[in-house]
């Protein structure tokens, strides 16, 4: 007797679609990518490759290929956009690490922990030169302009950060402004670049811009709900990392603003003055719940989601429309 | 009964040409700094103002507007991409403070001491992305291409020198590689982007280019030398922080292969074990006297002082021209 699988007519939500896409361009950024972290400075390519090999999805140079496709571009400059684009992201990891003293990154340990702050202070600025002289290579002024102010953005997106840091009171308008600068920026020039190369109307180039800030934005919350095991806070692997950090992220600004008394002063003693003792994770995991904190994340998250699907509504059907409409349902559905 | 003093024919060497030639182009680079250092996040000015205003020389934005001016540029751009530079030079040493572990700074507590070191990395990324904003504006992707390379090109000089520090059996080729990079790099690119700009032929491209590599090596190493006090070794304000720091500098390449096995296990103690006493430095100073190391790295320094003059022959006799070759004479003399 023959097993008969059900057969699910909504399929799951993956990056199938923008993998496909893009699948010969990612070959060459590769090969890019590699190319441009070779140095006779042997502890470049060792830093970089340990980061950069470990295993990110590369979304965001995904992302420059599949707007560039969207936009119907025809040369090869999306290709050193896109490397750019990772390097940028990486070198904001490195420099991250620092600024955060953050022991792991992907599951491996942090390359600061490995050669020390200093290397990854300086691989960070090599590698964001690096990147400044892919754009350069490209030669488009406007792409040129687009990612070097997304380099200042993101840079008073992580001071702001810092400032704000271990405030528990942050309001959720802030911390939007803050992951503005800190994440969605990349992911709004990453996705605008593509129809600027292809030089397509302005129209074009501000809804791939908006698609991606508002990606980035539930990527981002996506992330955040993640860290206290999405929106049914299961724990696992990493989970907590955020809380031992000291991060405020939404779930704590919703719970804080949501709490009495007693959790707030729970949630200072934890975040603000550091001190976490046994079971303080569990109990932070039982207010995030009772308040709807996580679920709620993740259904603002869905909320820019919408607006990054709706912004892509002046393109024609087809293969690269549906791969980046997939894109951000896939984000989404990480949280649950 | 009147005092007669006695002329000099020879004038001390002075900035005073270079400083003239330039004036209301600086007072443009002074306000556009200012400017770009502003963001709502006020931990931003309040970093980059302290360091800024803490009365660096500006030499690195005056060659700029010099070079530009030599070579008869008659726009505004010149502007820009000095405050560029003065972005990227001041980005640097923000960074070099977190790799030093610093705690002074042209005389004040470095930044990260009153900040910490996360407001310095992210301060001078956000100062590097302003540098790149600008340079965009003015538009020349020669120019784009110079400053980029170099942002890459310092950052792997600075990668190298983490790699070869507190080996003091550094050759003075290795050395000179590594100060090449990270401060004659700036320099070279500082004056070449002055000819690029005003759309002069190779030739005069290289020229400046050529002078600005050469001097960056003899102004680093007219640092180095003073750092000990200068060709005459005394003890001041400042001296002695290289040694400190075990930093190994071209007096100390000398002095290592010049001396005894008995100096070589001073030095290394000194400088790669950190281990350093009441009357080491003096000690070690007497060694540097000695075999003539510190007097050898001015001379060296002159050396490369007079490439970088004879570079600017093919240039017509005239006010920048003359400036130019003043501030050669003006960075060897220091260390008199």
């Amino acid at each position: 007797m023959a097993v008969i699988l059900p057969f699910d007519p909504v399929a799951e939500p993956s990056l199938e679609g923008i993998i496909d896409l893009v699948k010969t361009g990612m070959e060459q950024v590769n090969t890019l990518i590699l190319s441009r972290t070779g140095s006779e400075v042997t502890m470049i390519p060792e830093v970089a490759t340990h980061l950069i090999s470990s295993g990110g999805k590369r979304l965001r140079p995904m992302l420059t290929l599949a707007t560039a496709r969207l936009a119907r571009y025809q040369g090869d400059g999306d290709v050193k956009l896109a490397a750019a684009v990772e390097f940028m992201h990486t070198a904001t990891l490195l420099h991250d690490d620092v600024v955060d003293d953050s022991e792991m990154r992907r599951g491996k340990l942090a390359a600061r922990m490995l050669w020390g702050n200093e290397a990854s202070v300086l691989v960070g600025d090599f590698l964001l030169g690096q990147a400044f002289r892919m754009m350069v290579e490209v030669g488009n002024l406007t792409a040129l302009d687009i990612l070097s102010t997304a380099a200042v953005v993101i840079a008073e997106g992580e001071v702001a950060q810092l400032a704000a840091a271990k405030n528990t009171a942050t309001t959720e308008d802030a911390y939007l402004n803050v992951i503005r600068g800190k994440t969605a920026e990349l992911f709004a020039a990453a996705c605008e670049v593509g129809p600027v190369i292809a030089e397509r109307q302005k129209a074009e180039q501000a809804a791939c811009r908006s698609y991606g800030m508002n990606l980035g934005i539930a990527f981002q919350l996506v992330d955040d709900a993640l860290d206290y095991g999405g929106s049914r806070a299961k724990l696992g692997k990493n989970v907590g990392d955020d809380f031992r950090e000291g991060k405020i992220t939404l779930p704590i600004v919703l719970a804080f603003r949501r709490g009495n008394d007693e959790e707030r002063a729970f949630w200072r003693r934890c975040l603000e003055e550091g001190d976490i003792q046994d079971g303080d994770l569990e109990h932070a995991m039982e207010i995030l719940t009772r308040h709807r904190a996580l679920s709620d994340t993740v259904d603002r998250a869905r909320h820019y989601g919408a607006i990054a699907k709706d912004a892509l509504g002046l393109f024609e059907d087809g293969e690269a429309k549906r791969a980046l409409l997939d894109v951000v349902d896939f984000c989404v559905a990480r949280a649950r």
